[in-house]
């Protein structure tokens, strides 16, 4: 059983988690500040540290919540190839939607540099979602010359660049309309149809 | 006729240019100075501002002969679908292949910042390689349900999306294998195949 005081810490540690993350995705992770993350969360700014650290132990953190977030949604297996891409629709939709979801645009260029502490969890993330959707691609009737593994890289990048393509130019790229298309090939080219 | 001195001076442009992609990709654009600049170029520090006026303006100018670039590059309409991805891989190969394509990913962040100076030409990057997809794309027998916009987003951002997961795992990733599948998903679209 958790305690009152135990409550309220991980209430808090929640309320500076999505502030820090709602800042690094608006400012950058360098720009924000202790301070910046105190105001937004309403906890003071002496607890921070307290509950992370260093900047950076808040940044693994707020990485490390994103990751658990993915992971819960990827639960489940979908059964065929038609809800599975429901399944990808929606969370490419919620994607879209997620006002932190620029935070991994925001991060991918930390997590490129050379030994930058970030890396190995960002690089998780991708893992995590090629294997899921690889996973999901092994159990469908795939043609020959179209093997899981490559196709994961494709359409997780895909939904990737298209994300990047929509947040650069919102009102020249409907993301939903791309990920139509990107249903279409891949159902296309497990089922084929004629003209 | 360019005279000797305009001709030296065409040079030295071209240097300072070519030193300060290279610079932004691997550093980024705010760590970069002058000072490293004409370090990498072999220009002396004085004459880059009398080039390019201050940072800002030499990272318009790197922008602007990426875009340059890109634009040489697809000139040239290609007659159809297998012609159209021959040229696609050897483009996405060459991205691939360039130390300086990272340029795009460490710009990126820069160019979502509200108010950025290089948003406009990065979205110019992003509308000419839609554009250019697009155009090839409606000279195809596109089936219903497969509009060329929709899909220049998606073909535009599987490109993107490989490049980056490759950029961050290198011994993960094999771009040649999942543009090699974005390709059949396109071709089987365009011409279906029985199983």
């Amino acid at each position: 059983m958790t305690t009152r005081r135990e409550q309220t810490s991980q209430e808090s540690r929640e309320l500076i988690l999505v502030a820090a993350a709602e800042l690094f995705a608006e400012k950058g992770y360098r720009q924000t500040t202790f301070a910046d993350v105190a105001d937004r969360s309403g906890i003071s700014r002496g607890s921070i540290p307290w509950h992370f650290g260093s900047k950076e132990g808040l940044l693994l953190a707020v990485l490390e919540r994103s990751l658990h977030l993915i992971r819960l949604g990827l639960t489940e297996q979908p059964e065929d190839v038609e809800a599975g891409f429901d399944r990808l629709a929606e969370g490419a939709r919620a994607l879209v939607a997620l006002p932190t979801t620029r935070l991994f645009v925001t991060l991918l260029v930390e997590a490129l540099e050379p030994g930058s502490p970030i890396h190995g969890r960002y690089l998780e993330i991708h893992d995590t979602l090629r294997e899921h959707c690889r996973r999901w691609l092994e159990r469908l009737p795939l043609p020959p010359g179209l093997p899981a593994e490559a196709l994961a890289v494709t359409i997780v990048g895909a939904c990737i660049g298209i994300h990047q393509q929509w947040l650069l130019a919102p009102d020249r790229v409907a993301p939903d309309q791309a990920l139509a298309a990107l249903r279409t090939l891949v159902t296309r080219a497990v089922r084929p149809v004629g003209d």
